[in-house]
């Protein structure tokens, strides 16, 4: 058993008593910091850097040395289970990331495996067990994936998109197709996640960054049942499920096998905690929250943390951090998020 | 007072019994149509197109002829306004509407005027004019304009954008200029309704389009209280609010002075009637339904319309009709709402 000199973040995602709110950020390791952006610029590229684990573990571990967060989370992206599902992407600097070939019918399907992590996506697991080395128990660190629809929607719509129409109308217009292909890459999403945990992940978190475009209905047939497989599959660790926009399925999600349900800031506090009353929530922070004041941040992150209480609970934005944040005003959120 | 063949979508707006439920399409008038990618063509350019009235009020008639729809709705774009009060924009073939210049400061306040709508709007007004005469009473015509917070992002921001955080920005740093300039809009905004209803709209909508960005706090302080102003402007005809994305604001939406409340698909039909108990509900189903198979959408619109009911209901989707989608399924979706 590991020795953890900072467990705050595991115990408050058990569900155990903690003295104070653990806190991180999404995207904490990025370009908000001056040292990632050297280290970036090194590698090359972003895909260098999540595939040079070296490059990758360096920069996974600067939000802990300079802001102070209570957990690590490892660098990379939740397009590389596409990637090593045979499906490989590029990362244009503007556009963000496109599929050159996208999974169009069930003979594209059968081309893809089930990704093998170690064969595969060892570069991640060889950067989070640099990571585990280096950290030396400092703080938990968290590894992730993507939630399958999520995957989906990039596997078939072949880049970001507002509307994931394309995405979308396979749903509607081949529900098998869509099964099979959510099926597969919750396969591989299980493997991957097992192996980050056997690499040295404490906690692992789902992010279905693209939930809050379909349907009560929708969300009920082709999101939930897959995260739900992942959720019973990972009993080593805590699970967190994050599901941008998913208003309406909280209650569902509150019922999964998970220990941590994530919430954005559209979510209101007192009614997403009677909707999910026996997990651990964390979040949910507006992240343009941090272009105002030193002195408007204290207040909102005090407003915060009256409506989530003390216990059970873990800040965090309700989104990643944007970019153009200046590093001071993250630092007063996590100064105010410690000293409450 | 105008005599109209068919009134009964004014009629389900005023909680008036009607025998069938209405129906019409958010963007009904645009892409999906060869005639209107026609008409298109040969106006050389959106901007032009939604400037010349001949060809503004031809691409408006065509949904009623082409696809049977219960009501017309002006072809033109929410950025009128802003453009109207002094800031121009393009529209860019792939990446949406561009404000050169934005606004920063209060001097770029200052300099913005009230927009007069004769004499900026004009072309707008004698499209409707010439609508009403063409249409002859046949269904009502609906005009609309943006919520002030949503044309207030394009104005901040200067094009669309998944976050609008440069707009958001602006009302955490300076909530003085963010309800300083939102006044401006709002101002221009009921002036423009009001010149629209003066021409022959029957029935107005408030589209705001970008409300799903916002804190249940921030709706609260800097969308909703300028909605309201405009509600309790425009007594002269029906008013619908459609702030898609606002699940969080349902109740309070259902409190304005307007008639008709939108709905986007993520909203569950049950919880919204409950939430706003007296007012005639507009939508819901998703755009993307419409990939489907002609059973499969007659089988989804009977579902939603079970979950409304027939009376004080507007059916709809829960956004625009995406531009590649099916004209025959159009009228799929058209015919079955006629025929339940």
């Amino acid at each position: 058993m590991e020795l953890l000199q900072n467990d705050l973040l595991l115990r408050a995602a058990r569900g155990e008593k903690t003295e104070r709110v653990p806190v991180w950020m999404m995207r904490q390791a990025g370009r908000i910091l001056a040292e990632y952006r050297a280290v970036r610029e090194k590698a090359g590229s972003f895909i260098q850097l999540a595939t040079t684990p070296e490059l990758a573990a360096e920069v996974t571990i600067q939000p802990v040395d300079l802001l102070g967060v209570d957990a690590a989370i490892i660098f990379s992206d939740i397009l590389v289970v596409p990637e090593a599902m045979g499906l490989p992407y590029e990362m244009e600097e503007k556009r963000g990331p496109v599929f050159p070939k996208v999974v169009k019918s069930m003979a594209d399907i059968d081309q893809l495996r089930i990704a093998d992590p170690e064969a595969d996506l060892g570069y991640v697991l060889n950067a989070i067990r640099i990571v585990k080395k280096e950290l030396n128990g400092r703080v938990p660190l968290i590894g992730f994936a993507g939630a399958p629809f999520t995957i989906f929607c990039y596997m078939t719509e072949g880049k970001g998109s507002k509307t994931f129409s394309v995405a979308k109308k396979a749903l509607y217009a081949d529900p098998e197709f869509s099964h099979k292909l959510l099926q597969k890459i919750t396969d591989s999403t299980i493997l991957y996640l097992k192996a980050q945990i056997a690499a040295g992940a404490n906690l692992v978190q789902i992010f279905d960054s693209w939930a809050g475009i379909l349907s009560p209905t929708q969300y009920r047939e082709y999101s939930l049942p897959y995260i739900k497989q992942i959720c019973d599959a990972i009993t080593e660790v805590p699970v967190t499920v994050f599901a941008k926009g998913a208003f309406f399925a909280r209650k569902e999600i509150g019922e999964l096998s998970c220990e941590v349900v994530g919430l954005d800031w559209n979510m209101d506090i007192e009614e997403s905690r009677q909707l999910i009353p026996t997990k651990t929530l964390q979040g949910n922070l507006d992240p343009c929250v941090l272009y105002s004041s030193f002195n408007q941040i204290e207040k909102e992150v005090r407003k915060m943390l009256d409506a989530f209480g003390n216990q059970r609970y873990i800040a965090n934005l309700g989104h990643g951090v944007y970019p153009d944040t200046d590093p001071d005003k993250v630092r007063c959120f996590i100064n105010a998020v410690k000293s409450y």
